[in-house]
């Protein structure tokens, strides 16, 4: 999208290609997960957002292979003929070779159907702790386990514990919501890993002032629809859980399989292309890579997958492009490293911008402001904002529905 | 819902079963379907709106049965004693006899699971058509057919016009969305039969004026995926069109036929119970039936399946249980009608208040009003009329997601 945005004045043809017809902040998606936000705030309609942008068409539709040497873009159902390709299809959920056994009882936080299917889970561990008798079945529905320790784990543990010990306060009679549980496992020493340590400290601390349990240097071994098996160095743990909920590993796209074996793309460990300095597929200058698709080093690091090194990607192909076009030198891909936010529960945060490093309502505040602006639509910022208003002000809620087919 | 409320000082234990933990706002659902509302703006939790009432319980559960002799309620999985049963059932599409083949090709507006179906099918159709390059299958792709010319079909039709017309004008780049034709059916001789007929034909000169295609008298007698039969005087007629939808019938829920069951309680031949002027079950006194399951006359016809009637008569529920409780004589149910509102696109709608009678704009302005003062939270409200000056003023329409398995 932030290509396409950027290509608006050139004297190009722009296709974008998507499976979904809007655009998805994700770094607001844990806030539909716990019911801050409604999926219409965190998404927008890409044709609205390209409406005015006469070079642009839209078209829905899979991107499933891809022909290198004819320049063609295979779809599920048709295809679409080429000059520059830019592939930004982002990441999914990897659960390490155990799909199929622990993805249906530990959904992640990739798409908003991940988003609403965690809502309802979350809702109904509640509702049917109200109605059990038994303890120890109602303790496993007030444990609340979430695997992985990067932003949207500590975001996701901070917002539910939240919930667990203030939103839901007066609204159950049989059991109070304090009594519940919510258990943060990650598998490095500390949470929010890329983060300097001292400011990963000050995260746990805010994190444990909500309540939250921290499972540090444990790794997870198996999760079934009872629990989850916990293994650190003091040996094997099992907690008995009926909402598990995955943050932990992404995996890319499995267009980006079918791109390596078109191209003869090199690849690093986990499947992404690791590009030239251009951000281009090594021998094939008309295809950019970018986002969490792309390996590529930085002061020698690779770059994180976030979104901030996405859109700053997305704008450098458009600007690659625009340049080729007008024949004039294209320029490596410069990383800009404007910082890093984490947002812990209603009035804490991390921030890293290098040298300058601070916690508590100041982070907070800055992660509000940033991811507010970010938002792809005026009207979603001015409902966000007020949405956040209310929920500050008032302790509650608006956006708790249990939909889907659970009932 | 407005039992429960009304209950609220009362010396009684209140519990308050529902299937779904929401209380939903049925008469702006079709709003959601076509992409001006969420579905957490017309819905709001049941233990949000109940939490400061301590006398009440809410339990997320489905009745399925009543033991009427040792009065207590039956759920799919439990029980629940009482005194006093208060039923609100409400309703669900009826498809007369065609469940099994027409439902899977003509969703309803029921529930928000059937509103963001409806959204899904109407988005998807427009992005097929844009791919579509044989123009008969194009056409059968922008051709949309409501069945049904109440209020919620004719409030979908003049929505869905404006859509086709205006929100999607700039969108796409192969089809002009103004090609697209919706086809209103209505089996009576005017849309919206409970209204006056100079109201009647007011709301078809502003349907017109919208471009949508009227098809009164005429009754539909098959659907399939690939659109619709209908019959009329002049014979028979098909309709190619990928999209039906269905604003026809309403049949009671299953829970009432086992009330009636175990009540032997009179029903009236669409299957709602005839209940005796107090809104109980003959023979049995602690029984209420409210809302759209049950039929009582009101001068001489029956009252209508509107929100309006189904209030009225949750609130005298409370009120007659109270003076039971108090000793005190409990008087007939009242039916007092404030009106009919019905809204047809951006600036035309239709009142009937006996007497009093007017079309236009200022039909639609006390529409806008009356339906944001029922809205159950302040903050939907707000968060509404905030969404619903924006798009007065944009023409542009904020929750257009195609969400879902169809892709």
């Amino acid at each position: 999208m932030y290509t396409a945005i950027a290509l608006r004045h050139a004297a190009a043809d722009v296709t974008l290609v998507d499976r979904r017809n809007f655009h998805l902040f994700q770094p607001l998606l844990y806030q539909v997960a716990t019911g801050s936000l409604s999926p219409g705030e965190v998404a927008a309609p890409l044709r609205s957002l390209l409406r005015n942008q006469k070079n642009t068409r839209v078209l829905l539709g899979e991107a499933v292979n891809l022909d290198a040497a004819g320049r063609r873009l295979i779809l599920a159902d048709g295809e679409v003929p080429y000059d520059t390709l830019v592939v930004a299809t982002g990441s999914q959920n990897q659960y390490f070779g155990h799909e199929a056994t622990w993805e249906p009882n530990a959904p992640g936080l990739k798409s908003i159907e991940d988003a609403t299917r965690v809502r309802e889970k979350l809702l109904y561990a509640f509702e049917a702790a109200e109605r059990e008798t038994d303890p120890v079945r109602r303790k496993a529905w007030l444990t609340f386990v979430i695997v992985g320790g990067g932003p949207t784990g500590v975001e996701l543990a901070g917002a539910l514990a939240e919930i667990a010990h203030d939103t839901l306060r007066d609204d159950f009679r049989s059991i109070r919501p304090e009594e519940s549980q919510i258990i943060l496992v990650e598998g490095t020493p500390h949470v929010l890993p890329v983060f300097p340590v001292s400011l990963s400290e000050a995260a746990e601390r805010s994190l444990q002032k909500l309540g939250v349990t921290l499972r540090t240097g444990v790794k997870v071994t198996e999760i079934t629809g009872e629990g989850v098996t916990l293994v650190s160095p003091k040996g094997e743990e099992q907690i008995a859980s009926r909402t598990v909920i995955w943050a932990a590993g992404v995996a890319i796209s499995s267009f980006i399989n079918a791109l390596a074996q078109a191209t003869g793309a090199p690849r690093d460990k986990s499947g992404r292309i690791r590009v030239e300095p251009d951000l281009t597929v090594p021998g094939h200058p008309e295809i950019f890579v970018t986002g969490d698709a792309a390996y590529l080093e930085w002061h020698e690091a690779p770059l994180p997958g976030l979104a901030p090194v996405a859109m700053q990607e997305g704008r450098y192909a458009a600007k690659a492009i625009l340049n080729r076009l007008h024949g004039r030198p294209v320029e490596p891909f410069h990383y800009f490293n404007k910082g890093n936010l984490a947002v812990i529960g209603r009035a804490a945060g991390v921030a890293d911008f290098g040298r300058l490093r601070f916690h508590g309502w100041p982070a907070w505040f800055l992660w509000l402001t940033v991811h507010l602006l970010y938002l792809a639509q005026f009207r979603n910022r001015l409902i966000v904002f007020l949405r956040w208003g209310f929920q500050y002000l008032s302790f509650d809620r608006g956006a708790r529905l249990i939909t889907g087919k659970n009932l």
